[in-house]
């Protein structure tokens, strides 16, 4: 299937959604391409169920509620979403027109694009454990899809940062036990819930020790081999294994389309939101500019200004109307129709 | 009553309490002055039953709906409101700590100020009418703030912005009848909605034509003098008018403060929304910088960067550990009491 719009949007995370309607309310179609099976980005890969207590006007949200809301509000606009593909190839027509194909093969003609690819396409960070692949989805998992997968299962946690501690509290009322494994004494978390682990008694914590290996058969896990630095290795019994090294992003798929990538980040001019090359725009955890703050609501305001300067290519010598979404109206309705629904 | 607090938040509009909020993530008590009487700025102030599209994660949402959802969002935070009191005058002390003084007399005592200022302390542009303020209140309106106040009502909208043609289609299955006087043959509005209203025959479109005089006592209206330009004065039979000549805001409390100010703005470091002076930044519609969207989410966005930035001022040397609200638990609540309630 190939598509024609005005904008191509990369990623599908809550920028990327947010930024199809800020598309939309300036008159611009989207379509929105996710290596991801589903929308949503990190919020529904690594943390659907987990509340988020700092996007303005909600108090607290569940990830995964927000990411709806934000398909409800782009819904209006009727973005095409290609989602379980990876973007491939770039090229650019004489007349500034691109055309993205992406690994299934999709063309995407589009007048702009907009980069919203947090990390980059992204997966865990595995331990370098024999047949660990053959344990996944049923034993041994990356991050907490529901909190429901650890009940009554005798669970080891790796990892130690601030997701290891804080799903070591939050599983311990629901798993039969929780042992986190941590190769340091110390723990890159906030200091409180760290001392709240070592103070509750249903969590049994192991430093400074290591994952050796995994026991069981047909993706079913009956042990993990464990060993303290430069101890005897040991067999602690468990079902379940949750290792939270974090995430590797790659954005090598990025790399070909002549952008400028510095380290890990898209730098952009925060004016514009426009990266080193005219029509393609970076915008949310991937883009940076001086003073940047890599929060899901810096990416929102980030999405509107890319938006606002895209137009400029997508509709040259076009002025933008209505700035105000009261005076617009209904978005995806004429203003007129709007009144009448108002 | 004077007050100690680390951040003197200048304006109650959305942007600063969403910055209320920003600011106690990052351990900072707030004190939020205002010129009017209730919080929410212009969206109380002037179109608080109005619909919202824009707020991200908010497909539709009653300006005093978000209103009321921020001061939620803000409230574990425990801010002091100093409403209905204007600001006057500043002093820096040698140490770097501000001593704000309202013309109530309050003095707030803080670490740094964010000036969230919108428009300015503001007020509505009256049409020069003899004895207008006299009506006000219960005849003359400068703005909607409920539909009702028109139920049944002779009303005459003077104006030719959004404002004007959004209300008459708006009023017009409310209103006994409704008779719009522009003084030019042309409004400055979206051309869909200025052809809706021309099509309405609920609606009587005098141009180009002027107000001249109010005709009633005791605050009852029973009359308005209009004359077509070049024309004959006449008289309309009215009982309310509703006049839509936009807004005055003044910045001049703001102006003794040695805070550049350019026309109606406060240029800033888009890095840190720091104004000309250290320690006070301007967020929101009242601050400028080079690609700059009057939109209230990218006013949520500054307010994030700027609690940020004067977080350095506030506390000296000291890290912020936690960026993310996933990470640090329930606002208000210490990382330690969140997990129990996660």
């Amino acid at each position: 299937m190939d598509v024609e719009v005005d904008i191509a949007i990369v990623g599908a995370g809550p920028v990327g959604l947010f930024a199809v309607f800020a598309c939309g309310q300036l008159g611009m179609i989207s379509a929105v391409i996710d290596a991801l099976d589903d929308p949503g980005g990190q919020l529904t890969a690594l943390y659907p169920e987990k509340p988020i207590y700092d996007i303005p006007g909600r108090p607290a949200i569940r990830a995964d509620a927000l990411v709806a809301d934000l398909m409800a509000q782009a819904a209006p606009y009727e973005p095409i979403y290609l989602l379980g593909q990876q973007t491939a190839d770039l090229c650019e027509s004489s007349d500034g027109t691109f055309t993205l194909t992406t690994a299934a093969g999709t063309k995407v003609r589009a007048r702009a694009i907009l980069v919203a690819a947090g990390v980059g396409a992204f997966g865990p960070n595995r331990p370098p454990l024999d047949h660990i692949r053959d344990f996944e989805g049923t034993s041994v998992f990356y991050h907490v899809g529901k909190r429901e997968t650890f009940k009554d299962r005798q669970l080891v946690i790796a990892g130690g940062g601030d997701s290891a501690v804080d799903w070591a509290l939050s599983l311990a009322d629901i798993a039969k036990s929780i042992t986190v494994v941590h190769r340091r004494d110390s723990f890159r978390a906030h200091p409180a819930n760290v001392a709240a682990m070592h103070a509750d008694d249903r969590v049994n914590v192991r430093t400074p020790c290591q994952l050796k290996g995994l026991e069981g058969e047909n993706g079913k896990l009956t042990g993990i081999h464990i060993s303290e630095i430069g101890g005897d290795p040991e067999t602690i019994k468990a079902d379940a294994l949750l290792a939270l090294f974090g995430l590797a992003g790659d954005l090598s798929p990025l790399k070909d389309w002549g952008v400028e990538i510095e380290r890990k980040s898209i730098p952009v001019d925060p004016a514009t939101l426009q990266t080193s090359r005219p029509g393609i725009h970076a915008i949310g955890d991937v883009a940076d500019y001086p003073g940047k703050r890599k929060l899901i609501l810096t990416g929102f305001a980030e999405a509107a200004a890319a938006a606002h300067a895209a137009h400029a290519r997508v509709f040259p010598g076009k002025a933008i109307h209505d700035e105000y979404s009261t005076t617009r109206g209904v978005p995806g309705q004429t203003p007129d129709a709007a009144q009448k629904t108002a």
